[in-house]
């Protein structure tokens, strides 16, 4: 990987969708001109996070990422487009999306697990609305191997590993924890991840919307492969900084060499 | 698995062998007579963690274990005998010994991970001294389905699920982080590991003993399947107890159902 300026909008999702495209676009022209050369954004990035909503707003692969691809040609920045809901086939998809300097889609992912939960104060099926994803990859770029995941994959620790032993170098994820699995999960679990792989790891949430159905978390940060956050957003809509260095990759995997320290035959 | 009262005694371990054996027993005796059904030791509890130490005070699997499988008999408890350094065919393990309250050995686990690092202030090889493991297994009692790791296998959370999706509801894992890795990584990968398996999980460290020439972290804790921190030590000679229950392993797994919702073709 390269030294690398990793800038994250966490913006406002209210149910306006075209303001909320062009307030992160705006955000994403912000993050540009300081300097950022890999930009992202959270999960389902133009709309709360109501899953009774999201078919309704969802679209072809079409309009939306054309924007962004377009966006990330003119500002000659790598663009994690946060996720959107993509219909195909029938079908809808939770997507995030990378695009390069030059307007290429070098990446995508559909989450792969969904979030069929049943707690005290929020219960919820996404698998009533997604169709989930079959894969997880990464891409080598000139900024490094990056590989994304979406919100609850974070939890399982398979799919993380599987981007480490492709290469992943940068895991990015876009995620919409709440104000319940939050405070109870969200560094523990991102943390671990940057830990046990020895990357970087870049958590987008929305920020905190008290008038939408769904209160994210907010708290989007970026990890180093030491496990030490050196980013990190309150609740509110923000851009957030961080340089990824490969020194530190590099270092911290010298010397604590864990991904050799494997023992595959025992698993 | 059932309520269970688990505790940890977090023993000094000074340079007189059979002085830390007694004092380790009588710390055991204490936790019976306050009601413990599982007592916990710490990895390698009758010396400090000074590699280069640790194959001249190493045994045969003979005395040591011996007194502790009649200590657990005598008390009528599971008694996790931490670790020992255990010499077996001209090789060395660091073993761990689950004894059951008749005084069975139900359970021992070998360090599979072997920490070799080259920290700045941190350089050490375990694999210079140890053996490592070839296998993780778990065993059922009637206190719950228990498996053990040993400090750096709780690293990769492959061993951990490993143990989990064999029925694992109670990890227990002697350890002996140090004040460099301690404060880095302790408390976020033990509550990982219980957070993404669902499972109890109890780490059991030395006490700091600054006068010996490895600095073990403390902090020995238990942390429930929500990830919550439910006891923990400070660093000097402690025990902590915790109890274990059953209902709320139950309802986090039926409330978000982690371990049906993982993906293996993806992997």
């Amino acid at each position: 990987m390269k030294d690398t300026l990793l800038a994250i909008c966490q913006n406002t999702t209210t149910h306006d969708k075209a303001k909320n495209i062009s307030s992160a676009i705006s955000m994403i022209e912000q993050a540009a001109q300081k300097k950022a050369q890999l930009v992202m954004l959270p999960e389902i990035f133009f709309y709360p996070y109501e899953l009774q909503n999201l078919a309704a707003i969802a679209e072809e692969y079409g309009d939306t990422p054309a924007l962004l691809s377009q966006k990330a040609k003119e500002l000659g920045i790598f663009l994690c487009a946060g996720s959107l809901p993509i219909k195909e086939k029938g079908k809808l998809y939770n997507r995030a999306c990378l695009f390069g300097p030059d307007g290429t889609l070098l990446l995508q992912h559909d989450k792969c697990h969904l979030f069929d939960v049943d707690l005290p104060d929020l219960k919820t099926s996404e698998s009533a609305v997604f169709t989930p994803g079959a894969t997880a990859q990464v891409v080598d770029t000139e900024i490094g191997t990056i590989g994304m995941l979406i919100c609850y994959d974070i939890r399982f620790p398979e799919l993380a590993r599987k981007l480490a032993l492709c290469g992943a170098e940068i895991i990015l994820v876009p995620a919409a924890f709440n104000t319940i699995t939050g405070p109870a999960h969200w560094h523990t679990l991102f943390r671990t991840r940057a830990i046990e792989n020895q990357c970087y790891v870049a958590a987008a949430s929305p920020a905190r919307n008290n008038n939408a159905g769904y209160r994210a978390y907010g708290h989007s940060m970026v990890i180093d492969p030491w496990g030490e956050i050196i980013a990190e957003a309150d609740i509110g809509e923000e851009i957030i900084y961080a340089e990824l260095s490969e020194k530190k990759l590099l270092d911290t995997r010298s010397r604590l060499p864990l991904l050799k320290h494997r023992r595959p035959e025992i698993y």
